[in-house]
């Protein structure tokens, strides 16, 4: 039977109790985590979110009936206790905040009481996956889980903080929108006053933001809910998070200057990282280089080496071949792995494939200074040492190349590198790499539309000093976009829009747009440029992603309260669901049986 | 042409400039709002968010190529000119911010070209709706809807920063929601990857917070979009924004009080008004029988009366009629308008009968004592005295009764009375006079379903005082059930939740539901009650409300950036519309031509 919360009133959170309130009367409430019954004594661990107190009943204190009552009680009751602080009679519990002290129960009331739940609530749960998210209710009480989504309330709430004092207004956007053909999938929401017309879900409030500007309101954000109907990978949510921004009368470091102290305000507010600023910008063509990746995990060297020039004419037709396609030769040096044993390398290699690499060569450098390759052969000792020497190369190191075009040689040395890098345990969590990467290209190459298209979208601005290059070499033209990156990761990008109509008129040329589908597809919004546009620029960060990478998440679905698994639904709500036939007529929409 | 961005740094926005800053060279970049030419000047008034600043151009200053820049500017081109702030040399302007300074102009770029727009950016457009609606970029402009918009960002983070002082953590709460079949009419959201099944866009977070109390979050919050697809009324929009919390180990009191400290907090930083706290607390028979409303507008008196004793007996069949059907008789006293031609007072019957009066009695005392009535005749000398007394009837008043079922008589008089304070301007917009309306039947009876329904919801908890007698007299029971009300508009409202096994089973028992069908709709949530729940409760505000109250707006459009309009499309972006065909086709859904 519940009791009542009649006349109660809590005085502290569980871990809010603290030997400074020894003798002090106070009343408590939360779960029970465990009984234990020693001797005449019940003891309970009471659990809420801010942790655990240990509470005592002697019959001598709290009664019979309280006694009796204290007997009775369960994992995930949830009761209240009024009593007194006193030192803890037993050792300290190094362990809890309040392992020093316990509280004698005067008085207790049953609130609610519990069946056995299905899975233990604590850390580290290793409950499957399922059973945790079909319960998820119960998986929220889980302390990790807490500890998440409580961290989560504080960043988002820094950010705000933040951007108040920056001059930034938090302006909502719709969230049904119109669907525009470009771009990822969007999910549509059917209208009923206008049937066979479908609203849609926002995969970002890109034009918004920007309309927002041409309004001349300045500087925008938002904490926005984007929504994109892909398809299914482990770690992705059909509704996600964004931390957007807009800012007018700007060029790019304006807007690199407010975020790298936004970014150190919050990781320093939240997590107590110290992040110095200004942050390292590398561009795009450094990143893909040196990385192989255009988001750099730079906590650990390993970078790729061109060796191009110095394969050029090797007997080794691997080499030479994807040198004669416009392809290149790059290698990177796995320091100390010489000894490799040849089960693992053949590993790598299946790895590398797994990225679009037809193989992958590899010398090890023995300690006797002699190599094991899988090329040799093909090649001079003045070859291999040349090459060696290129990688810094020293005995007992491994180094493995790729030749093939360049996307593909960065692609499968970037993924290499890291996976060695994770192999060798180089990774520290708490180290927190920040750089921007900038200069991204304007344009990249479709083989698949055989045209040109834009890299991040037909409102990015080129740099000045690439865009007369722009019909003799369009794959050349730089654009003032911007990622931020950490550890690997892209936590957000950007970049400064075109604000001229000369500018963007050529950029829809480039890309194949007619005046007229341009206008079908961005016609308000060229309308609005019409009117007077200021410059401007703007990011979004994911949130769910930055959130994961400051407590250590392995999965996006520890730091969003009901996330949905691979196929999109909701294991506790079983949505998506059946409707009502009425609810389909009166959408004038009938669902076709395959 | 539009100029650059390059090398140029924004200083201050327009009215940042101050006197202060005589002397200074500044930055300031906005749109022309008008240009003067003036003898040998010219003039122009340069807008931002912040407002208005003059800017003076003078060949000797800015040069022969930045005047003749100056001279082809237009309304709306976006510039960025550097110059010294001075005094101004004409009279200064008291309208303005800045209307004791000007900026000489040194440099001026043209940043961005301008049409003359379809309507003027100025306060209180006069411009139809539809226009403004479908440029609504330009509309944005306007100074008196970005004022808006800007107080709208404040108070919602106004809002947060209260609550994260007091322990409440913001949840986000999904959007792809499962479809419940009763409450209003869900936005559905075809699942590709279930195809046949679909999401519905929630109408509250409400099951979701409650599950969060569930799980030991203890205080929630959120700003949250909701939607209702509802049948058409002009001020309402199909996405909403709510400020949602939920608490836990509460009861009523303590509700109360952490909303009244917020109210207190918001109204003070956002628009300087005192609201005294503790807060009226009003029952809600007690707000029907004075008010003939559960959310009464307190600015003026005008209360009603209940005579139903006083002409019970009396001579006018449609008194005693009501008063025979179970119904009653009751007036108010509309002071000093006992003067009030007769065809005004057609009028207000005939408003009475739009709200459901079958007529309205009136009666209409003389300076010299003597009555003008519609109901007269039927009664004694004797019995219009009492009559005129029970409502302090003296010489100039107009009293006027209606004589219905209660349901009625409240309704009616409830909204003449509100009319009639409209048409003699007894609403100060500048008084801001909040109430609890507490104590509201936790049943209603509905002749539809020929059962008692949910007046909130079913999980609100009644007073224990009164649950003996729900098989007895459902009707009598009352909730602990609370609105928020401000000058006659509900700001919001919530509940203590049923925390309990046998009051829930109970409840739903009274509200006809089987085991099955409860299990059916709400089945998640009372799963999660059976895990150990703590007493909580919640509340929610409707924001685009309470900012329209702040600002005195007329329509719920002022305060939304991108709403939408009467028929749920938006006349700027014309969504929702026609989408491909390949995209139905992946959602296996067809559209039924009528």
């Amino acid at each position: 039977m519940a009791e009542s919360m009649n006349g109660l009133h809590r005085s502290h959170r569980c871990t809010e109790v603290s030997s400074q309130d020894i003798g002090e009367t106070v009343t408590v409430m939360g779960w029970v985590q465990k009984r234990r019954n020693l001797g005449a004594l019940i003891f309970i661990d009471l659990r809420d979110r801010s942790g655990i107190l240990q509470v005592v009943f002697d019959e001598n204190s709290v009664g019979k009936e309280g006694f009796e009552k204290a007997g009775t009680l369960r994992s995930e009751y949830v009761i209240a206790v009024t009593g007194k602080v006193q030192q803890r009679a037993a050792a300290v519990n190094e362990n809890l905040k309040t392992g020093d002290i316990e509280v004698i129960a005067e008085q207790i009331r049953i609130l609610s009481e519990a069946e056995t739940p299905p899975f233990p609530i604590e850390e580290n749960s290793q409950t499957k996956d399922e059973v945790r998210l079909k319960y998820r209710y119960l998986d929220l009480r889980r302390p990790d889980i807490q500890k998440n989504l409580m961290l989560r309330s504080k960043v988002i709430y820094l950010m705000r903080e933040f951007m108040m004092k920056e001059g930034f207004l938090e302006i909502e956007t719709p969230i049904l929108c119109k669907s525009t053909p470009e771009g990822a999938r969007d999910y549509l929401v059917p209208s009923r006053v206008h049937p066979g017309n479908f609203y849609a879900l926002p995969q970002s409030p890109q034009l918004y933001k920007q309309l927002l500007m041409c309004s001349g309101y300045d500087r925008y954000f938002q904490i926005a809910k984007c929504f994109r109907d892909e398809d299914l990978r482990a770690d992705r949510q059909p509704e996600f998070t964004q931390a957007d921004m807009e800012l007018s009368f700007v060029d790019i470091d304006d807007v690199l200057d407010v975020n790298e102290r936004l970014l150190k305000y919050i990781f320093k507010e939240a997590i107590g990282v110290d992040v110095q600023i200004p942050l390292q910008r590398m561009p795009w063509q450094e990143a893909m280089d040196r990385f192989g990746s255009d988001k750099p995990d730079t906590r650990f060297g390993m970078e790729l080496h061109d060796v191009s020039e110095v394969v050029k004419g090797c007997g080794f037709g691997v080499f030479t071949g994807a040198l004669e396609q416009g392809g290149s030769v790059r290698g990177i040096n796995a320091k100390g792995q010489g000894s490799m044993p040849r089960k693992k390398i053949d590993k790598l290699v299946e790895f590398a494939k797994g990225y679009g690499a037809k193989g992958l060569a590899y010398l090890s450098i023995n300690e006797d200074g002699t190599y094991k390759s899988s090329f040799a052969k093909f090649m001079t000792e003045d070859e291999l040492k040349a090459l060696v020497d290129a990688l810094d190369g020293e005995a007992g190191d491994l180094l493995l190349f790729a030749a093939d075009k360049n996307k593909i040689v960065w692609n499968v040395l970037g993924a290499l590198r890291l996976e060695i890098a994770k192999e060798l345990d180089l990774l520290d969590p708490n180290q927190y790499n920040f750089l921007w990467v900038t200069e991204f290209p304007l344009l990249e190459w479709s083989d698949e539309e055989n045209r040109y298209m834009a890299m991040h979208h037909p409102f990015t601005m080129p740099m000045e000093e690439d865009w007369e290059n722009v019909d003799t070499d369009p794959g050349s033209v730089r654009a003032k976009a911007y990622d931020i990156v950490l550890n690997g990761t892209e936590l957000g990008g950007g970049s400064v829009r075109i604000h001229q109509d000369d500018i963007q008129e050529k950029m829809f040329e480039v890309l194949g747009f007619t005046k007229e589908s341009a206008h079908e597809q961005f016609g308000f919004l060229l309308d609005a440029f019409k009117y007077g546009v200021p410059p401007h620029a703007g990011l979004a960060y994911g949130v769910d992603r930055m959130v994961m990478h400051m407590v250590h998440a392995d999965s996006i679905r520890d730091v969003i309260a009901f996330p949905k698994v691979k196929d999109a639904s909701c294991l506790m709500t079983e949505a998506p669901g059946k409707v009502d036939e009425k609810q389909l007529e009166e959408l004038q929409l009938k669902i076709e049986e395959e």
